[in-house]
């Protein structure tokens, strides 16, 4: 008998990306497919991907990609995943797929775009898939339903129940009702705000409270959030206006996402309201607005720049007022408190933090996780999009709203979970986590190497050659000893350090039995021994080191 | 005329420890002689120490220390001081200088520790110098009045207004009313929490907090607190004999600062509430509490051994119930979260975080820090202990309760204020900030150095080796290539990627002109150069490359 099978492939119980994927029988689709950006420890990666492993085996199955929307850790991937799977088709919404179209252009990778509107189903397979609006930190979000041979799957996406969104759609309540009337096999719900209590703030309130520092804000205003935030940009650009303030975009992805935003209808700019950074700059402080990205703390981003005073037009000075309209992503602490140190050095009022209302999250709080699990009636439960401990505590929330237990799965990259005759169990496990991505290589890179680079940065390297006649194993060349990452300039340039370096080369081989001087490999080893106790003696350090002997 | 003036020598501005010289004519005193641990991006840097650059110059001039409290970061960095500066007597309280001497016994350095009783006054040269008592997160904790020829100093050392302490001794009112009473010429005051409205809770809100989580778990309870914290330690064991459960101690420190607490009588240990930790496993799970180091994610505490199943001893199970009662120190939010996703796959329950109750802070916020300064009724104001934001923030404070602007100070390391005549100002610059320990090497790895580790963690690094016949500059040995943290193993393995690297040199010593090939040194940099080119051609990284022509 089929079976109907759930599988994350990247990203679940860890911070970061998204990609699902749905199989029954022959056919596959994943629901989302989103990169991670690397953290600290992972030293020299650019980007994290999911692991495909398990698609390449079933590379004709892949039928379709389905975006719930266009935040890079649900649709960042998407470049390469086309790279490997090219022509498989992609669904979204509209303002999804125009963001992500913008990705795939930059790499230079073709597509089949088919833009859907919710509550419209498409047919691939054996699934019919339809998607229900969701409101969330960007425009044009979506949650799924995949009507399966096994029953309804139903996935929300990143989803809060806004009242009062700024679009004027709140979550699609009626589409959920109805599906939830009809019968759903399995929920797989968002995570990410589990343990926050009550409901999220609505998007709405982040206007008045922008309205009040724009009332009382004495000179500039410089504005930072997520260039995908559109409802966001729309409430800065409409208090703008309305306090008399004109606006210049700064920063690549500001300038392209509103550019697409509005030329969709997603987005109205108040007339005369957008002006270029230097016309902008000409007028009296009191009347600008720079909005821009960095709210990350991005070393290069735009307001990084303006921090630390390494941005071409824009200097920061006494009476500017910075607004951090953005959460912190953990991770970020350290650099984001940088820069607003930075920022406080030079004068500026910066308002940051939950209770100056500035921003509110774009995901679901436990009233509204319970909403949802009223409205739809899971037979089966599955907690997404969060880290081990929010999975966990969303699960408990789901079995206290009714899930009984044992269909309230706890499920982490590559489990199974497998539905048989409307029964749902952990059924086995499959290769899924993280890529790494360097440079050119996507995949070549992996915690040995992490290893050898992390022992490089803890003590820095150094490279002793020397080059020794093949009969006699005496020294005719050399001993040349560099150094680098293990003391400062000078204690490199007085000698001494390097000198005596030298000198337990010499020493070494001197010492070492007739045999052993005339074994290049055996010889180097044993440079290789010297050195590492004449660091330790000496600095107490663990360079790596290498050695090379050429026999001459 | 001799001046007044007040130094910073380290942390001020930046997350960290504190040192501050006051100087008047031929005597320094420094309040506190704390250090930093290293964040990520202090590759391979162990500690970090404030610059007594400064001091080195007016060696003879330094009187004393004067500590605060027995944090590390107010005390860490007095076995470096006084290997420096021998003989320099310490003053502390009774616990301060407890525990200071362990840190001093395992450096092997030899000190003068002289314990004074709150309100005692002690003479250094021109300054008469007395403790007053103050409400921390560690028990014994004091700020300091120095009597000046220019006026009384108030330092209010880490402090918060507890109403409620846990060992019945509230902040010294008294004293403080006093001081104020005879008039202050300077007020520097703690700026960690003034972020915060209203009042910091007391600690005594912990116990019951605690004691609602012992009264439901139902078996094993791990706890993780600062190992230093002697009254959160006391709640927990009071807590535990009230719930008829025994207590061990794990983690060294923190077997080490209950020994000290109590033989000073700063603890009460109840009768037979400590057991062995071999002796506490033998009894039934819902008997058991491991009171351990561990709450800011450090790899090898016993926190983090046992999440990740390596500790010898301890097994976390479904049904225990982990409770850190600590903030989050920034930077650590990462460590931190991995260590409690581990806890929450294993199965057990993770108390955590403001909501819980099971932490409050040991510093004063906005309320409190008003009736400091309404108490003390300073003439001048220095904010500390704070990164920059904080002090801007304090600064404000004060002058809204009263300070005049031009009498309210902001400064960071290095600079002097200067009092004369009853006035200060900020006078000039000397050298001082942060001084990184790496091994025995104490200064001598700077950023530069730094910035060598962090290239080699980003991609590695590639080593070349050549000889060359000295007269026809051909290639006689070699080349031989070692790379290490570039690629994987597989890719090594495979041999095409070196091999290449091989025949690029190859082709380079060819290609060089003849006065090029005969000179090693202009040599060695054609070789880097190509290289370079050829391993982001080949793979789009950006590895150091050490090239090594040998000259036979």
């Amino acid at each position: 008998m089929t079976a109907l099978r759930l599988i994350p492939l990247g990203g679940l119980g860890e911070v970061g990306m998204n990609c699902l994927a749905v199989e029954y029988g022959d056919s596959i689709v994943l629901i989302d497919c989103g990169l991670l950006f690397p953290d600290e420890s992972m030293l020299g990666i650019d980007l994290v991907l999911p692991d495909w492993s398990y698609l390449r085996k079933r590379r004709t199955a892949v039928k379709a990609v389905f975006l719930t929307h266009g935040h890079e850790d649900h649709v960042g991937a998407l470049p390469f995943f086309l790279k490997e799977f090219p022509g498989v088709p992609v669904y979204g919404t509209k303002l999804t797929l125009a963001l992500s179209a913008g990705r795939l252009e930059e790499h230079g990778v073709g597509a089949d775009l088919r833009p859907v509107v919710p509550r419209e189903r498409v047919d691939v397979g054996p699934f019919g898939v339809s998607f229900f609006h969701v409101a969330h930190s960007i425009a044009d979000g979506a949650g799924l339903v995949l009507e399966t041979p096994e029953g309804t799957i139903l996935h929300t996406g990143d989803f809060k129940f806004d009242q009062t969104p700024v679009d004027g759609q709140p979550s699609d309540y009626g589409a959920l009702a109805a599906i939830g009337e009809r019968g759903v096999l399995c929920l797989l719900s968002d995570s990410t705000n589990v343990e926050r209590p009550g409901v999220t703030e609505s998007e709405k309130t982040v206007g008045p409270a922008l309205a009040r520092i724009f009332r009382q804000a004495p000179g500039r205003i410089v504005l930072a959030t997520f260039a995908s935030h559109i409802h966001r940009v729309q409430q800065v650009l409409d208090v703008a206006a309305r306090f008399e303030r004109r606006v210049a975009l700064v920063g690549r992805s500001m300038v392209q996402n509103v550019k697409i935003a509005s030329d969709l209808g997603y987005l109205t700019v108040p007339p005369g309201c957008l002006l270029d950074l230097d016309d902008l700059l000409a007028l009296p402080h009191e009347e600008q607005v720079v909005l821009c990205t960095g709210s990350q703390g991005e070393p290069m981003s735009a307001l990084a720049l303006m921090a630390f005073d390494n941005h071409k037009q824009i200097k920061i000075e006494r009476g500017d007022t910075v607004i951090l309209s953005a959460r912190v992503i953990p991770g970020n602490e350290r650099a984001i408190s940088s820069i607003t140190n930075q920022l406080f050095r030079k004068g500026a009022d910066v308002i940051q933090g939950r209770a100056s209302g500035v921003h509110v999250s774009g995901h679901a709080a436990q009233e509204e996780l319970r909403l949802m699990l009223n409205l739809v009636k899971p037979k089966h439960f599955i907690p997404i999009h969060g880290e081990s401990r929010h999975l966990v505590r969303h699960r408990r929330l789901a079995i206290e709203t009714g899930v009984p237990p044992e269909r309230a799965f706890l499920v982490h990259d590559g489990d199974v979970v497998s539905f048989e005759g409307g029964v749902g169990r952990v059924a086995e496990r499959v290769e899924a986590g993280r890529v790494f991505v360097d440079g050119k290589g996507v995949g070549d890179v992996e915690r040995l190497v992490l290893r050898d680079r992390r022992h490089l940065a803890e003590d820095g390297i150094v490279v002793a050659v020397v080059g020794v006649n093949r009969q006699t194993g005496e020294i005719v060349s050399g001993p040349t000893v560099l150094a680098q990452g293990v003391a400062s300039d000078e204690v490199m340039a007085a000698g001494t350090l390097m000198e005596g370096a030298r000198a337990d080369i010499r020493q070494t081989v001197a010492a070492a039995a007739p045999e052993v001087r005339t074994d290049v490999r055996e010889l180097e080893i044993e440079v290789r021994k010297g050195l590492r106790r004449y660091f330790r003696n000496t600095l107490d350090r663990r360079p790596v080191i290498i050695a090379v002997v050429m026999e001459l």
